[in-house]
């Protein structure tokens, strides 16, 4: 596993490795372990959960598709997938933006929102029982600061930063 | 948002909203990000380059399937989809384990050995950009309590305590 190479890879140390198998773990994991009370509660997937949950918040329940993209996934491809098939449920629907007419915008209907409403005290549940129940108060800021400095490291909205 | 129910869902503090958002977004775009890599490297997936990376440390480059499930995303009928996917490119073989004949075992075929070799100085490479470049020395052991505890929680082989 030491290839000969001109710019050997810097390989993890044994404390980064530690953490990576971890971090990596919870990545596959959680989404499962979330999906079980949402399917189970409202037929929904955990990114869809957090696409119908992201337009709740949001000003007249509305975001451009481009936004919710960043917001949730990443992938505006990935995301019209889902978003169709929530329209398809009449979660959601999409619309030109009339400020900007190659934009589409995704609006939760009624039905969405009030899905949201049943499913999230579940939600919030299973949340504090696979995350919140697991850490000390100490833990919630360090996991905070963690996790938005490398959500900003994938956030595709930015460029990733040359030095920092 | 507030539902009329006795048993009221205790809802995330400020604080812990904001972790959760934080949390939720790496859940989500983390393996969207590590993905341009590996598939550009290797045809591969986040899930799927885990599973490979997963045999290639075991003994004999062997794990039970049941294992490889806990080890890597905790279903072992989606496991069992990637790895036919993975055997049908000659990365792995099943096989019958001979000390339990209920069981089938994972093993990675040198091309897959190979694959990974090749592959992982990437996938380190991608690794550090979007976690540790990110965080502190002394965020690093932080990363990995919070890690390790949620994934005590989320891992299907243990039992989910009753109180802890």
């Amino acid at each position: 596993m030491e290839p000969e190479q001109t710019n050997a890879p810097q390989w993890l140390t044994a404390e980064e490795r530690r953490a990576w198998l971890a971090l990596g773990g919870v990545v596959l994991r959680l989404p499962t372990a979330l999906d079980g009370q949402l399917r189970r509660d409202a037929g929904l997937r955990f990114f869809e959960y957090m696409v119908l949950a992201g337009l709740s918040e949001a000003p007249d329940r509305t975001r451009r598709m481009s936004e919710l993209a960043a917001f949730a996934e990443g992938s505006l491809s990935r995301l019209s997938q889902v978003v169709a098939k929530l329209e398809h449920r009449g979660l959601v629907v999409r619309s030109p933006d009339p400020e900007d007419r190659r934009a589409t915008l995704a609006t939760l209907t009624d039905a969405g929102w009030d899905l949201v409403v049943r499913t999230a005290p579940g939600h919030v549940e299973a949340v504090r029982t696979y995350v919140f129940d697991a850490l000390t108060d100490a833990q919630v800021p360090q996991l905070t600061a963690v996790a938005e400095q490398i959500l900003q490291r994938t956030d595709p909205q930015h460029e990733r930063p040359a030095d920092r």
